[in-house]
């Protein structure tokens, strides 16, 4: 198989250097166009913005030339890590300009004809995509959800079937969630911060839709989301970690469901991505850490390159029904590894 | 006035520390008698172990001869920061002899005949203690709660005239509260641990307790604490903080009281120690903080001297009612303050 | 002794709430005019800015409207927290204006006319003043040193007697001397940078002129400070750490001066402000730890209300002669506090 | 090439996980005897002490039992992770009974007949193992040095052509490097701890050794190591980062030596690990950082799988010379991968 080319906006960010890191010998895409800001144009890569990641970057993507984020040029695939203050209008040109915009930034996620996809929960949201064709767009924008989201998805997803319906988290988050220069180290050192602009939101509105279902509601064979029942109620927290996210959660379900039918749910649940065997794709969507004192982000957050959530200290919740800890890494599978397992979905199943 | 004379008990530990440094120059007792383990008898405090809070201890205090540990001898009223592992035995042997010990160890907080107290609650559960006389002691125990639980404690207070029925608490607790040498360094820097041993437990049962009420059960006379029928459901985890327990909390009450009702329930809170303007007592047992982003332990933890609660982003929760965030100083309100308080209590209630 | 009027430019960052800490409640000064950039004008002081500090700030303090920096406005004494970038200008204009301007800005620090003071040391590089008048100034700007440079220059001035030749230092530097925003988290959490923009030089050149001596040099009455012939060479690091700069010292002094010889000169060392008893004089400027391990920025940075250097582990050095740690509190003693002792010892000369 | 087994003494502290993490997969050694104190032997791996490193541990390992430490027993070479306290005896015990102990334990560094081995410094100072026959032995001990030693002896060794002849060091040590539980929280957590016990003693005379050339003095033809006669001074500090030591250096060496010397010299430097291609090798002993703020702990620690020196911001210094930064992993090439490098070297050179 040829590779495929593919590029990436916003390069120069924390996300944005994750893609890269990310794509940097990745078995089907080949990263060949980092785009930036003015201020970035013209530069070498390592010269518009510092790496800042503690793996090296590869000797290629360092001499790269970040190049304007003009629509049209570019190859046909596109990253998106940027900024949600410029993502709206940039992605809405790049895909009428015919690309595939796959986007880690808020702006789309929640349009009607918009997968919010994470592709081992709902994989037939694709199925939105042509929906876009009415907007007059020959390409498409395909979005992941906001790191705390996709934790908290994949640890409700499989418990869907034992009538999920109330649950509440309490989120500890990274500062790498924050980009850069993102939080001051005189809000974080040996503190917690209770609040994050936005994330409650997201939190709960995001989830439901990625946990509905894709149904003709109208009859007329258009296809829409119809959100999951679930409610949810949301508390962030910033924490000093460096990366993961750990989710304190409690779920009410049917009543005589068992601790092991859930860890059973919970331990067993993979999707297209592990069918498909995508490259980034790890063997377990989801790893139980048995020990009592477990998932902890110095500890769990590389599992499965990044790409798995660990889920510990499952037990009953007197007040809901059943409580859990669940850890992710926040820019990789909240953030550009959900992205680019987006992309080798689409690829797998012949969209791109 | 003149000044009564007073001990610690387990002077040498973090909480024994916080009684020696909050007992300077108190008002109207005198620490005159500082007992420690076998390994710490015999030398002067300061050497005995390495003081360790910010603040300088007072020449005196660093003088003072560390006392073996014998019921009988020094003053009658006995502060005890006394490990759970010794506590048992110890404080029923200085009871049996005579003294007075305010305790802040977790043996007899459960016990039918001792008070689990914290002033501003609960202050007629010191009617339990003429119980202790069938213990054949001639002295008492008086007990104030594990640190996280004082502060869901003080919060849930006020909300008891609202029909309090279910509460979910997820903590982010502060290294102080582990003792020294505690929790090792590699554990917990740049990292979160989602487990404390046996103190979700401690949460769960002390927090009914305390909001419970005093009741001739039998109708003869014996008084006994009626748990308060709340349910409350606990994750605790640590934080690399060192002082301050944030705590993330969510409240069903009954539906029709607004976020006005309970938020001036909240700030209007105040009991005893205020009418008695007993010394460490806050103005405010609990302070409301506008801020969207508060409280936070570097900025709110030393409110009051420590002993003040901050509660902050109160707003309706979907799944249970309201939510909001508490946060206190797990070594002051939260030990060596609670039960100086308390002490200071029973002096201004003439029962020392 | 009635209280003299002062104001505070560049009020609302990290330095400006340290002055307005210090001077709630002081006994000389009383603080009636902050002032802000543009941003900041006209707001409630708490409003412009959040309040950054443990210590609540006093209710009539966070009141105040924050006003222009006009020259000619506001109190004749003016303490500048202002930014380097704008306090070149700001600060000649204030003084033109007839203003004594008491600043910790670094613009005019190396300026011949401009005291570079640390009042224990240098106290008379106030003769400087007068010859303020030839630029025009009705008024005068009298400065402090950068916050690493006071500790340096502190341990090294009771030194001098020993004819001190060479020094080595490498600092430990805490995020609060930054301001704010200052470092980004992701750029310190569980790391050290170790590089500081200027830092090195400044403590290089700094440091010899603060322990230089005011000197006729022509002969024609004209004063001049002749740096002290001492060469530093410094390396500069940010750990995380919030307040309080350690360093590490070492220093070539005359053969046969013992270790008690040094020991003494430190902690016998103190000046005018210990001899006017100045209200944010420390008793002693020097403290010696004679604990193997101190001093530590967790423990000792509040010694002296955070004006006292301590300094530790003071021991034989084989390829200069002695080494030692010395740490300072590198906002107060390093900055705001520095300035107020500053003009606490004009007011006790009558320069005020 | 087959595989030759080995195995690991002390396998459960912070050091023993390090070896069995770089034993994993090795190409020429396979780790089948892991061996651990009474408390931990017949238990699995894993039970014995809880995995403490963010990489997943091998299943195999995990399974393996953990073995009474017998000499005798176990592979012919085993690589010693032990304490002090015991391996001193232990060692020894090993080394009679005819295995070749590669340790990371100080005990035996210093012995007159022991190698205190940096292969790309000093291999040829294997020469002295045949002496070790004289005490009975019918193995060896080849040894190691301590972590902060290591990274200032690589630093140092391409220097001494050039006349090196003073060295004053800073370091900035990593928690992991005090073992687990190592340092509590409370000690480290913002701060610094400036004194690390026998740190500063093991630096300052083990470098010498490390340098120093494998003599005949007595024209005998018994070999012995001459020291370098190079003078460091070395202050140690504790800081709040996970792995990697930083070291804040200065050096005096011949004048007319350019900065551009000094930096060819030590971009430049090899050794028999890169002639050989040792697996566990970098390409590149020492990496010099260009970037005006490296090395730094979070970037740089893990550059050539840990085992590269990142040197950064080399510069004159106008006390000494010049001074510089320079950083590594102070459990791989500070402890378990400098060992296991020495083993590679035995291996290539015919002594296994």
């Amino acid at each position: 198989m040829s590779q495929l080319e593919v590029g990436v906006l916003g390069a120069t960010g924390t996300v944005g250097q994750q893609f890269v890191r990310l794509l940097d010998q990745h078995p089907w895409f080949s990263l060949t166009w980092l785009a930036g800001s003015e201020r970035s144009e013209g530069k070498r890569y390592t010269d518009a913005a510092p790496w800042r990641l503690g793996t090296p970057i590869s000797t290629e993507s360092a001499k790269n030339i970040v190049q304007p984020p003009v629509p049209g040029q570019g190859p046909q695939l596109v990253f998106s890590a940027l900024d949600a203050s410029v993502a709206g209008e940039l992605e809405a040109a790049f895909a009428a300009a015919g690309h595939i915009v796959v986007s880690n930034a808020r702006n789309y996620r929640m349009e009607a004809d918009v997968p919010l996809l994470v592709p081992e929960i709902n994989p037939e949201h694709l199925g939105l995509v042509p929906l876009q064709a009415k907007r007059g767009w020959k390409g498409a924008i395909v979005t992941n959800p906001n790191c705390s989201t996709v934790f908290l998805s994949m640890a409700l997803a499989p418990l869907r079937q034992f009538n999920l319906r109330n649950v509440t988290v309490t989120t500890l988050q990274a500062v790498s969630g924050a980009g850069y220069p993102g939080v001051p180290s005189l809000d974080i050192l040996g503190n917690v911060v209770p609040f994050i602009g936005g994330e409650e939101e997201k939190i709960e509105s995001e989830t439901k839709r990625i946990l509905g279902l894709l149904k003709d509601k109208q009859g007329n064979g258009q296809q829409a989301v119809e959100p999951h029942p679930v409610t949810i109620s949301a508390q962030t927290t910033r924490v000093p970690v460096v990366d993961g996210h750990t989710e304190s959660i409690s779920v009410s379900i049917d009543q005589g469901v068992t601790l092991d039918d859930v860890r059973h749910a919970l331990t067993t649940f993979r999707g297209k991505p592990q069918d498909h065997r995508l490259p980034s794709a790890p063997c377990h969507p989801i790893v139980y850490a048995p020990e009592p004192n477990r998932p902890q982000p110095r500890l769990d957050v590389d599992r499965g390159n990044g790409m798995t959530v660990t889920i510990g200290r499952l037990r009953p919740c007197s007040v809901l029904g059943y409580k859990f800890i669940a850890l992710g890494h926040n820019t990789v599978r909240g953030a550009a590894g959900a992205a680019l397992l987006n992309a080798e979905l689409m690829k797998a199943e012949g969209l791109l």
